[in-house]
């Protein structure tokens, strides 16, 4: 193998893939990349068995062929070389080493052979879907906070990504929930997407495909199996397995007849948690609401690190009542309220609370009351 | 007492004072600031037993008095408050806890009486020295990096401030090492600190001197004794322990007659240095540098990692030679050069090697080799 490429371009197309590898790998070509060159292109293959990202890029290439090389090295002097500098890379039988060169910069990186590296299969998965990149951004974005990290609970451990059928509107949707909070946003089913399969993605996957879809133009190619999920990003792809359970009927969850609407100014309402959760004990962060007409008084108590009130005007006109947050579950909702109020239903002190947006209908919050 | 002072004057006290508290106390007394309340002032007091720092704010002080109370609590809470909003304090033998209060806001936090908050004694200290305040951050920046994290050498764990006579002039100097390399800067000695006691002052209150300066205005009064230092900024200042230690007779160490002398592009070298770097071993990082007329060949081996070579053209026409450093304090070093570029005096490869910055004759640095 004997190639030339841009510096920008080796520095894009290893910037993509190699968050992937993982620090620490047991298998030691985990730890390399793909490097695969032929034609006028250079591919870039990572992996960590369950998820794979490719890359590419142009380069000229003088001797065709394959090796795999460390990727967080590689990947580390690439991003030290001067901008602007051509990089040249090559192996032979001669030297067992990957040669980068550089004006008078030379490394030599350990390789293992391309043969051992392994690929991940396409198998099975459905046909290309055109996605709208903002639109699915916006899922990603208003979903993740609320994906579970408890282990046991594995099949909580990623987004729901699914096609539903509301009063004749097909929809794309993503829900995420841990059990204490459920976040839920859709967009217009794109075409071809009707009957998918859903598909529980995994959190490091959403993660790596949310850093794909900065780079990514105005619209991916997403394709679907009950197996696999796979973005395609014009030259970057990620292909990863899903997670193998069924996600909980979360519409059970969902409130659809909470009566007590309340409306607030989701920015001050969200400084005065904040301000109140400065004294709430690590775990519990409880903070307790007292609702009443025009008024929110916020409380929280704390043996050790004393008391904290504040008091909130809002659009509320029922009876009062009083009802008990987790202060950083309540904080994650407001933060993605994107309007300046949030809209609150509320059934009574023990039920889930339902969280909307009005100048979003695509997004809803479901939050699960402490007990205070 | 009983006081309402400005928000913004308030949080600009407590964040001089407060990052001296330690996050954990066994002496609970410790985790709290002294809040005194006087004529037209509230002061502000927090210490660790080793350091002090005082500052205070003008308010409107209805009922005088002091109380101490949760430091980190209270400036989270004063931090997040609005902006531009007054802030009322308030405690009375009526409820044992300190009321804060601002809009619909109001907090209660625990107390502990003011009668039993440590004072440090100024007790020795010399008359006031008036000292220019970039010359001081210039001694603090250029050397503190040098200071010894090794506990067992616990009189390297500072920065040791002194006065020399050197050809009839008078100098404040500044001097670090951790027996690896040393850093030396100094300045023309303040008026009236001829003949002070030399004095090693703790890396911790380095960095918050060094944090106080930022605020400080041209000037800054330091007075100093075999046992203390004090710093005074204006309203706040920062009384300190100095290290019960003898500073090693650093004059020593530093070559005088060091022959090989090679002068090369500062930055040119740095970034050659940090990507040969990337592959070295993660404990020595060690860096062989082969000097001949006109180049240095950067050269690190790791067995498992590969190996880096860099050239660089410098300005040197004595005998080639081969010398070895640690990675990451060659570009220590160099980050501190403030020219173009960077002189480097050489013995031999067993010796120390003076490091000059041909712009700044104040400075200097040493690094001991390493075997290579």
């Amino acid at each position: 193998m004997k190639l030339t490429i841009e510096r920008a371009a080796l520095l894009k197309a290893l910037g993509h893939v190699q968050s992937v590898v993982e620090r620490r790998n047991t298998i030691p070509i985990l730890s390399n990349i793909l490097l695969s060159a032929d034609g006028d292109t250079l591919s870039f293959s990572a992996t960590d068995l369950d998820m794979e990202i490719i890359d590419e890029g142009l380069a000229q290439i003088d001797v065709p062929g394959q090796i795999t090389a460390p990727a967080h090295t590689l990947y580390e002097i690439v991003r030290k070389l001067p901008d602007g500098s051509d990089v040249s890379l090559s192996f032979n039988g001669d030297d067992p080493r990957l040669v980068i060169q550089t004006g008078r910069s030379r490394f030599n990186l350990p390789v293992l052979p391309a043969g051992d590296f392994p690929v991940m299969s396409n198998e099975g998965l459905s046909g290309r879907i055109a996605v709208d990149v903002n639109e699915l951004m916006r899922l990603i974005d208003k979903t993740r906070f609320a994906i579970s990290t408890e282990e046991t609970r594995y099949y909580l451990n990623g987004l729901y990504l699914h096609t539903v059928n509301e009063g004749g509107e097909t929809k794309l949707r993503a829900v995420a929930t841990d059990g204490h909070r459920l976040a839920l946003a859709e967009m217009p089913a794109p075409e071809g997407s009707a009957g998918l399969p859903g598909v529980i993605v995994p959190r490091k996957t959403i993660a790596e495909a949310r850093r794909l879809l900065e780079d990514a133009g105005e619209q991916i190619d997403l394709q679907v199996s009950p197996q696999k999920v796979r973005f395609e990003f014009g030259r970057a792809a990620l292909t990863s397995k899903v997670i193998d359970g069924s996600f909980p009927d979360y519409m059970r969850v969902i409130p659809k007849d909470n009566a007590k609407i309340l409306t607030l100014d989701n920015d001050l309402f969200a400084k005065a948690v904040d301000r109140v959760a400065t004294i709430s004990a690590e775990k519990s962060r409880s903070v307790k609401l007292a609702i009443e007409p025009g008024r929110i008084t916020l409380t929280v108590r704390n043996m050790e690190a004393g008391q904290a009130v504040e008091e909130v005007e809002v659009d509320y006109d029922g009876e009062p009542f009083e009802i008990g947050f987790n202060a950083r579950y309540l904080l994650d909702v407001c933060g993605q309220i994107a309007g300046p109020q949030a809209e609150f239903r509320f059934a009574d002190p023990a039920s889930p609370t339902l969280v909307v947006d009005p100048v979003d209908p695509g997004v809803k919050y479901v939050l699960m009351p402490l007990r205070v």
